[in-house]
């Protein structure tokens, strides 16, 4: 079920053939403006030729490749600009299986993304891994796998369901699709030398490839420069002009990005518009889309908009989402620009500002016109393995739930996580809670936690506390997206509430769900690993907002709430989170108990 | 022999210790103007340090990766610019062998070349090329072997000594120092489709490598189209600024070449500097340098001033000679700039304008201070069969050179290859000589040319006419550097003489000889494959001038003529050429008979 693409080189007889007007090409079009970012000019009446989902003839006149057969498009004097390119950013953000993502972006205009399944990986593995990768290869886009590196994110302070091994990593570099090493996020282990961490990166470069960075730390000194020496070769990270500036100086290529929640071009794109810095080492990408923003604003010419809307010039914000980005993965002679031998991924737009995205090719094959999609996105055959992923051994009950307090108390002192609205990072927060009998029970804006333990059925749940959301009456939200480990989270202020939402997901097979006054409110269902669902973007943004109404209905206050509550087991990011082993405070990188006065 | 580079990859766990300041670097240097061709920038006060042959970190102070054993170098504010790289070029052409001409280009700032052993190809074969890529492995500079392309360059018109197959150029690409395939100059056989041609850029392309291309024709239509759409990734061919502007558009590199006796970059580089095309697919490159500019004007460092003196920015002329072509060639994260992980080839410069070459390390090795080289540039042990290859099966006689007129002619009119002074095609003329004993002779500017076959021992000798010269008295000149098929060229005025420098080249194993008046007046030997010296570049230069002198002596009145000397049997440049098969037109690619009136 794989789309393979003729290689230039078994192609090159026929193109060659076909700009020599020997042989008819499959696909003309003409009356063109062509956009060409290599030489980073506007090229009016321009005209393309397409055999072998190839370009073969691009330049001012292509009527002898016209021939029997060739379908020839008019383009009405609009702008012909590349397809566009993701440089970096994660499926499983948007809910979604690679299909169904593919089917939700060709209308937008995307033609090619470098994804990392960084998700599915801590689910299932490397096996995991492949699945994404095989579905993507099934695609009429070019969506390239980024091997993920990390999983788990911290070793030693929570449990994955698998772990990635250096192993693993050498094994995928061999694997047709996979064009790198996923963002290595773990950069105190490439600063301190880490062996792991240091033999995936050679792997990936000994393969000729590329290791994604991730550098998350606005400290610029000796552990960046020692980050940069260990063979990143990009981050996306950076979120200050002088952030991309430091990068682009070391020699990296700096990824600014706009996903659903992050705001990271805008800051950044200045080392362009005014430092006047060299811009082919900037590259544009989105990290995380939720189906939301898919379905509503778009992908990559949302981000390319809003790169224009920042002051960048039209052509070279282009250029960010095209060569660029073709160019740091080594296939700049492959894809990203409207050049002989490249894929014919292209896009008809009648405004270089606003970016309308009216017709979009992937491989000369016509996907989408109109905002509508028009190419077929097939599903791979999701094994069981895949959709069993929510594994609670056993039902679960309120009193799992219980929080004892130590003996003889009648009040605790307890550490809160204080959920920020609109950022990643918590608050480690404390509240005196009241015990009755014998329990620690929440009152006011702190609402319970738990880490339901969902991969290998031990039944485990580590219970908590936090606050921040605005939760009132009696209600539960359960979600098996829960980063990195994607155990299953519940917040919740009511026993049965969590008990029944958390058991709601063990039967669905994973996704998220809101249950209030005994009764379930939203859910959006996600079988594929926990993560994903198999439906189209539209209905998931569907069941998204309805799940955001619920929220609010149950109290919550706060913008995008959903994101706060599948970050809480984030282990990575500070201050306070919850993982399977405990409470974890991410400032000292150690497990912390749950009360401040329990001596 | 070989001096293997440890890999970012195997460096990685030094280069992070270094950069992070757990172990000494083996050399700093500060006090630095730090140019950054990545980011475009200059950057006062920068350092940069040095481990394993690479840069391990480059940032505004290294005082913590300095500890026992660390060089330390003071720059006293000196720019720092990144090593040089030569695009495209032939080492045969200074008649040195790599390591010579290793050795006369590191005190010019040169630090990588990507060669194509084109010459040896023709005289030698796959065998050849290897030991041109042995050697280039053994030297302190990065040299890079494209696999030669097109031997013989004109199939049917001549013989050479050996031929390249599609299969030796599958073969080559798993050579460790191949890095692409050398200029597929025959663009007619690309263009229509040849198998033979589509298949060696195919089994490139398939290696993951680079193409080089060579179109050398005004035809910027149909047929061009057709030749980029065949792979070739870049071409040194131009000589307009609108070649250099429709290769970029192809998304070619436009590579821009300055060479002893090519200035095509003064007339294309306007494409940057006035056109405002975007300057990352524009590279600098010499293609054919002698080792007397080599030895007085310099190499890259005379092309990048040049460009400079063209009117192009310094750092826009410094990254057309460093990281565009590292791009180029997959390898810009391995070298062509000063950033972490690549390796340590840098240079000192007191001004960005004049770019004097003031002190050159390659790979992190000081290789030239003040012009002078530090380096040891080791001679590969050159084996009998690359010495004992001007096979002319016995000794040749005056008569050889005796050209019979048609039965009962007392004068004829005969094909004369017209020499150009400056000028690489000839002119096809005529002129009507007169016959005496049967033979015809020469008069006027009217001289000999013979071509001596010298690879098999046929004993062959095609002879005919030349002229343009100035030649006079009793003289011949003889050369085993004969463009492509490097045959012998003996141009005379007088047979005894083509006879005795013919014989003499036969004895010294290849090389330039001029005789007159029945003596050696001077000789360049290149006893290597009848091509090189293995003689440093100063004694050759000083040979060649030496030959320069003794050809005005003979009466040549041509600036420079050796080079049409080598040239006249170049079949693939019009109009009238000579080769072992006779008398070639080059404007139809046919052979032609001697005599304009034979019948």
């Amino acid at each position: 079920m794989e789309r393979p693409v003729k290689s230039w080189a078994d192609a090159a007889p026929r193109l060659v053939a076909v700009a020599a007007g020997r042989a008819p090409a499959d696909l003309v079009l003409r009356d063109l403006t062509l956009v060409n970012v290599q030489s980073r000019e506007v090229l009016p009446g321009w005209q393309v030729a397409v055999a072998e989902g190839r370009f073969a003839y691009v330049g001012p006149d292509a009527s002898h490749c016209i021939g029997e057969g060739t379908e020839v498009v008019e383009g009405g004097g609009r702008y012909l600009i590349p397809g566009l390119i993701d440089g970096h950013m994660h499926i499983e953000s948007g809910m979604l299986i690679p299909a169904e993502f593919a089917a939700a972006v060709a209308p937008h205009g995307t033609t090619t993304m470098f994804t990392d399944p960084h998700e599915i990986a801590n689910v299932l593995g490397l096996a995991g891994v492949r699945l994404m990768h095989d579905e993507a290869l099934m695609q009429p886009l070019n969506i390239f796998t980024q091997m993920p590196s990390c999983a788990p994110s911290a070793p030693g302070l929570e449990t994955t369901g698998y772990e990635i091994t250096a192993e693993d990593v050498a094994e995928a570099m061999a694997w047709p699709g996979i064009v790198g090493l996923g963002e290595m996020m773990n950069f105190p282990g490439v600063v301190n030398g880490d062996p792991q961490m240091l033999e995936e990166m050679a792997a990936t470069m000994r393969a000729g490839k590329v290791v994604g960075g991730h550098y998350a730390s606005p400290d610029r000194g000796i552990p960046f420069h020692a980050y940069a020496a260990g063979g990143a070769a990009d981050d996306h990270e950076g979120t200050a002009e002088s952030d991309a500036i430091a990068r682009a100086r070391q020699g990296m290529r700096s990824m600014l990005r706009l996903g659903s929640a992050w705001y990271d071009v805008e800051s950044q794109i200045t080392a362009i518009t005014e430092k006047g810095l060299d811009p082919r080492n900037f590259i544009l990408c989105t990290d995380d889309s939720h189906s939301g923003t898919l379905v509503g604003e778009g992908h990559m010419d949302r981000v390319v908009r809003h790169a224009i809307a920042c002051g960048c010039e039209p052509l070279i914000a282009l250029q960010m989402a095209t060569v660029n980005t073709a160019t740091h993965f080594g296939l700049e002679r492959e894809l990203g620009s409207i050049a002989p031998g490249r894929r014919a991924d292209m896009i008809l737009t009648s405004s270089l500002e606003e970016l309308p995205i009216e017709a979009v090719w992937a491989r000369g094959v016509k996907v989408a016109e109109g905002g509508t999609l028009l190419a077929d996105c097939p599903h791979l055959d999701w094994p069981e393995s895949a959709r069993a992923t929510v594994k609670l051994g056993r039902s679960v009950a309120p009193e799992d739930f219980e929080i004892a307090a130590p003996e003889g108390r009648n009040s605790v002192r307890a550490k809160v996580i204080g959920v920020v609205e609109n950022q990643a990072p918590t608050k480690a927060l404390t509240a005196d809670l009241p015990v009755i009998d014998g329990l620690v029970e929440t009152e006011g804006e702190v609402a319970q936690i738990a880490l339901v333990e969902r991969h290998r059925g031990t039944g485990g749940v580590t219970n908590a506390f936090v606050s921040g959301f605005g939760y009132t009456g009696r209600m539960a939200m359960a979600s098996t997206v829960a980063h990195d480990s994607h155990h299953m989270i519940v917040v919740g202020t009511d026993r049965e509430m969590m008990a029944a939402a958390a058991n709601h997901l063990g039967e669905l097979g994973g996704g998220v769900t809101l249950w209030r006054d005994g009764a379930e409110r939203a859910t959006v269902p996600l079988p594929i690993a926990g993560l994903m669902s198999d439906s189209p973007a539209a209905e998931v943004a569907e069941q998204a907002q309805a799940l955001g109404r619920a929220m609010a209905e149950a109290g919550c206050t706060l913008n995008n709430a959903y994101m706060q509550h599948s970050l809480l087991a984030l282990v990575v990011i500070p201050e306070l989170r919850i993982s399977d082993l405990g409470l974890v405070d991410v400032r000292t990188f150690e497990l912390v108990p749950l009360f401040e006065d329990a001596t």
